[in-house]
């Protein structure tokens, strides 16, 4: 087995603290037992380095042996590829994993994430443009519920998918956007109780804590 | 070999036609030279049959023998599993295609989206919240002007991250948002020169129009 090792950056502001994306990786890795180091990159200043291994200049990566993979979602389907505790391996299971980490990203976080950037930036203004952008947003957590009303996890057995997911809904509730979808509520509770979870948690917020 | 069945709306407004995502369904199938039969379901009136193969009301999904499989991302990934046209099986090529294939929805297609959509609505509004999202997508395009700056195809040859990458990128230049970027509109032209693209195109509008 080769070595893993998760980068990320060396420091953050507080703000997106619990929410810089290594955290579904770290997740990942500890409900799948597998062991990885975890190394850090200027958040300052970003190199033809970093930009080497992450063309956006964002975080984070993997290594696997002489294999280096950005991506949340691509890095997660790699570890699901790796281990059954986070993909099983049928072709059924396997199908219906990926396409719901697929939806966790293209359909739910590019509604959520916008939505996110706007109440961030404490914008209240109500133009047509807004009012798609909300409408987008209420329209997949309406099907989110019905879906998450039936069932504990996505695809049958707690995955990829889930984590993805379920860190997707966390930034929404962050702002309360989950306030009128209470199975999307009980779904976020329900896999951020899990140990995997709390332990990939701690460990940012120590990360970034360590560099303050 | 079984048998491929894409399926979409048997209609939509004349706003998206050409962009409605089974082109990239399409766009692949013909890459691949492997053959397939389009199915309708009801613009109107989606229905439980419809939901219980597409939980967002969206199309297209893609039967597959006993699997069927929705978003677009989740649908080509499954080609490239098919077809070395698509997605080379090397492991490190792979792996490259992976990571460009998420790259394409969720680190360029999140922010153009959304754009997009403030497009749509005709809203000129500059506020707070809206100067993040331009900011987000112009960072993206930015980066990947680099990228394509030097070379012809993200991941060596090309692959479904290319179809993924250009589909995303033309509904960019449909509002004029690549006049800065050259090289992101050369890439959308040589991508879309493609006769599979041509015939994909062709095929979406003829299966619209047939409706009217």
């Amino acid at each position: 087995m080769t070595d893993l090792i998760l980068t990320t950056f060396d420091w953050v502001p507080d703000m997106p603290r619990g929410y810089v994306r290594d955290l579904r990786v770290r997740w990942a890795l500890e409900e799948a037992g597998l062991p990885y180091r975890v190394k850090s990159v200027p958040f300052r200043e970003r190199g033809a380095e970093h930009f080497s291994h992450q063309p956006f200049g964002q975080v984070p990566w993997l290594t696997d042996g002489d294999l280096s993979i950005f991506e949340s979602g691509a890095i997660l389907l790699h570890l699901g590829e790796r281990s059954d505790a986070l993909m099983p391996a049928d072709p059924r299971s396997r199908s219906e994993v990926i396409e719901w980490l697929f939806a966790a990203l293209n359909s739910v976080e590019m509604a959520s994430l916008p939505w996110a950037l706007f109440k961030f930036a404490g914008d209240i203004a109500e133009t047509p443009g807004r009012k798609h952008l909300d409408g987008f947003l209420k329209a997949r957590l309406q099907h989110m519920e019905k879906v998450l009303a039936g069932r504990e996890w996505l695809a049958g057995t707690f995955s990829v998918a889930d984590i993805l997911m379920a860190d997707v809904l966390r930034l929404v509730d962050r702002f309360d956007g989950l306030a009128g979808y209470p199975a999307c509520g009980d779904y976020v509770a329900r896999a951020t109780a899990r140990p995997s979870f709390a332990k990939a948690y701690a460990d940012q917020m120590a990360h970034f804590a360590a560099a303050d």
